[in-house]
């Protein structure tokens, strides 16, 4: 390969180029093209309309090395991008019969039979390759045309992504070569900090150099800090990364949660492993959403017990014991609740650490001493009770979200001995 | 006017081709032009660089009679739009003077001067129309060329979708006439079809006609079916609406949960409410997810009283009192521990309805009896209790997500009074 390869994505679907759904598979592709080496110089999308993804795909291909489209394999009727890159190429649709048996196979596993519509998705334009699809029904194919490639994936984004990596990727480096560019990136995750804050703490690192790029990625409340280096040297590119890294840790050390893109419930879980000790919760504002957060971590049961959601305050009383005074004189949402539903967490889950949220979702139930956004996170460990109190606010799931993380990132920093956040309560 | 109007929308910059943001603008760009009638045919992006603007342009006005451009027109270096539509137009960048007075004024609007970058954003391609920015300092520009417009905007999303509507409508509208499409839209909440059994269910329907069409947006495990009528007279397009919708209903009926996209979680409260019955949950597989799905709807409080997430045998027998029997012969994923936490949590939450899952998420913990994926869902009301068998496979987030939104559709069909799901138990 003697040059940078060049790409164009195509997506497709009446859904996108009408604003009914964000299309995000357009910025995936280019991460992952961008990864290996491969840039992107535009991307289209078109509707479910033959003619008009004929003309996409074709312009496409007479402005890239190669195109990467998605969109349009599904079974239903306005499934029609086989049948566009057909009538690009002036062929026929062909049925694959290993595809086919691959189809069948997958919906045997789900101990479900095929339905005649999945029936569609083993057709191909006569003369492309099929591209097995290891994670879905809908297999992709690719077009090879005056020494440039199309690929076509279907729409669904981790069918999509995974497709493109594990097969699209050898295919076009197949055909081109492996890209010499050396792409090397890493994903820090930070939390408690927000987006305009990092861009001032690290202004000076953000700024593009040759073969070094900062991005911003925020996924509320959460910010993906992701650094790409690039260059023919393998060795130079993992330096320029190490030290962007190490100026980075220097600066936010404490607000960052990993630098691997391991999640904010990994981490913490790890450390509750690590450190051998058990949790329970007493969830109030956040209705289950910390227990439902931990529990998506494979092996969570080794370390969680459980979780009282006590949503009214006749279960705070009955299931952790909260005083009738407290509820009485200090409110629900209070430092003192807080302190009694995480020993009462710790007690009733029997475990070494009880942590407790307690506060205002909103949109109703503030007041001017409590308004909607307040919140006291309680952590009680085998030698103390922590209480912090938070004021956070905005709409209700927002509130609900920060309350949640705001809780597990207490824990994680008790857990790795640094800095507690919030006011002392 | 005599036909529809037709419009492409391009948007500028690297930061969308490298997939470092989410670019949103395109789709608030084609909601706002469908608003008024103004079909949308295509959508591209390129980066800052001004031969693949020209060219992507110049491609854009050949394919749609109105063209909406956003972004690259702030103070900044890579800032070139203005200077790739002069090149596109063959002409040159001339000062306004009345823009770089109104400029000015923003600046001095908010206690400052302008600096001298800014003055960039007063120069605009010879002949062509400024148009004012009443919420930024960037103005954008009008090319008419062959009886085709285009429009420039900044890439500030309320700053453009503003201008758009405030002062790019008007103008689309006194070069064509007012568009005489209406448009009209439902969007119908459906569960428990696959999109392949649905596309077959509802494949007659599903034949784009003219004025009318389906499209099927799956958000896993639910999909959303959007209807999209449109026509010249109201009451023909909400005729058709009407008549697809009445099909619609007659063969997937009990799966639809709403037709005016309310959530799952939202119809089942609502019903709550109507009935003024109150809800307490027992969670084990899905560790706290149905809680946060209930609390995310305002005033959930009405209705909800808590749950308790029992992850360990332990505080399933001491919060719910599930008999150490059930444990030991049935095992905590079975029939009758489901049918001993729906009982407990309606007990523990002095609650009219109790509603219980248990069952094994993976990737560990599976059996030949009982593997990944199988759980119980258990429905104790002041009458009765009713238990369902379920096994839906798949990874852990999918078995998770899976269990709670059947758990509530369970409690759903329950008080809407239509035949449960699943294998009685």
């Amino acid at each position: 390969m003697d040059t940078i390869l060049n790409a164009w994505i195509v997506t497709i679907g009446n859904e996108i180029i009408n604003g009914v759904i964000t299309d995000t598979n357009r910025e995936s592709i280019s991460r992952e093209l961008r990864t290996v080496g491969i840039s992107v110089t535009g991307m289209s999308s078109v509707g479910d309309d033959i003619p008009l993804m004929v003309k996409e795909i074709d312009l496409a291909m007479r402005r890239a090395k190669i195109v990467v489209v998605s969109g349009g394999l599904g079974p239903t009727e306005d499934d029609k991008t086989s049948e566009a890159a057909a009538k690009l190429l002036g062929v026929g649709l062909k049925l694959d019969a290993s595809q086919l048996e691959r189809i069948k196979a997958r919906f045997a596993q789900w101990g479900r039979s095929m339905s005649d519509s999945n029936m569609k998705q083993a057709f191909f334009p006569e003369g492309t390759e099929p591209i097995p699809n290891d994670y879905g029904t809908a297999p992709g194919f690719l077009i090879d045309r005056d020494g440039t490639i199309a690929l076509f994936f279907p729409g669904v984004p981790r069918e999509l992504i995974r497709m493109l990596r594990e097969q699209g990727i050898p295919r076009i480096f197949g055909k081109f070569g492996k890209s010499k560019q050396i792409f090397a990136s890493r994903t820090i995750i930070v939390y408690g900090l927000s987006e305009s804050r990092l861009g001032e703490v690290l202004q000076d690192v953000a700024i593009d150099q040759p073969g070094f790029h900062l991005a911003f990625l925020p996924r509320f409340p959460i910010i993906r800090l992701r650094l790409d280096a690039s260059g023919n040297v393998a060795e130079t590119v993992e330096e320029i990364l190490s030290k962007k890294l190490e100026i980075i840790t220097d600066r936010i050390g404490e607000n960052i949660i990993s630098v691997h893109g391991k999640s904010l419930e990994q981490v913490t879980l790890d450390l509750l492993i690590e450190r051998n000790m058990t949790l329970a919760l007493a969830e109030s504002i956040t209705g289950g959403m910390i227990g439902d957060y931990i529990t998506r971590v494979p092996g969570s049961s080794r370390v969680f017990k459980g979780a009282v959601v006590t949503y009214s305050n006749d279960m705070k009383s009955s299931l952790l014991n909260v005083s009738q005074e407290t509820l009485q004189y200090h409110g629900a949402v209070s430092p003192e609740c807080a302190r009694e539903m995480a020993i009462g967490a710790r007690l009733v889950g029997r475990s070494d650490i009880g942590l407790s949220v307690t506060g205002i979702a909103g949109p109703d139930g503030g007041t001017t001493q409590k308004p909607v956004g307040t919140f006291y996170v309680g952590l009680a460990t085998p030698s103390d009770v922590l209480i912090r109190g938070f004021f956070l606010p905005g709409q209700r799931d927002w509130v609900k979200t920060l309350a949640a993380t705001q809780s597990l990132d207490m824990l994680r920093r008790w857990l790795s001995g640094i800095r507690l956040h919030g006011a002392a309560a």
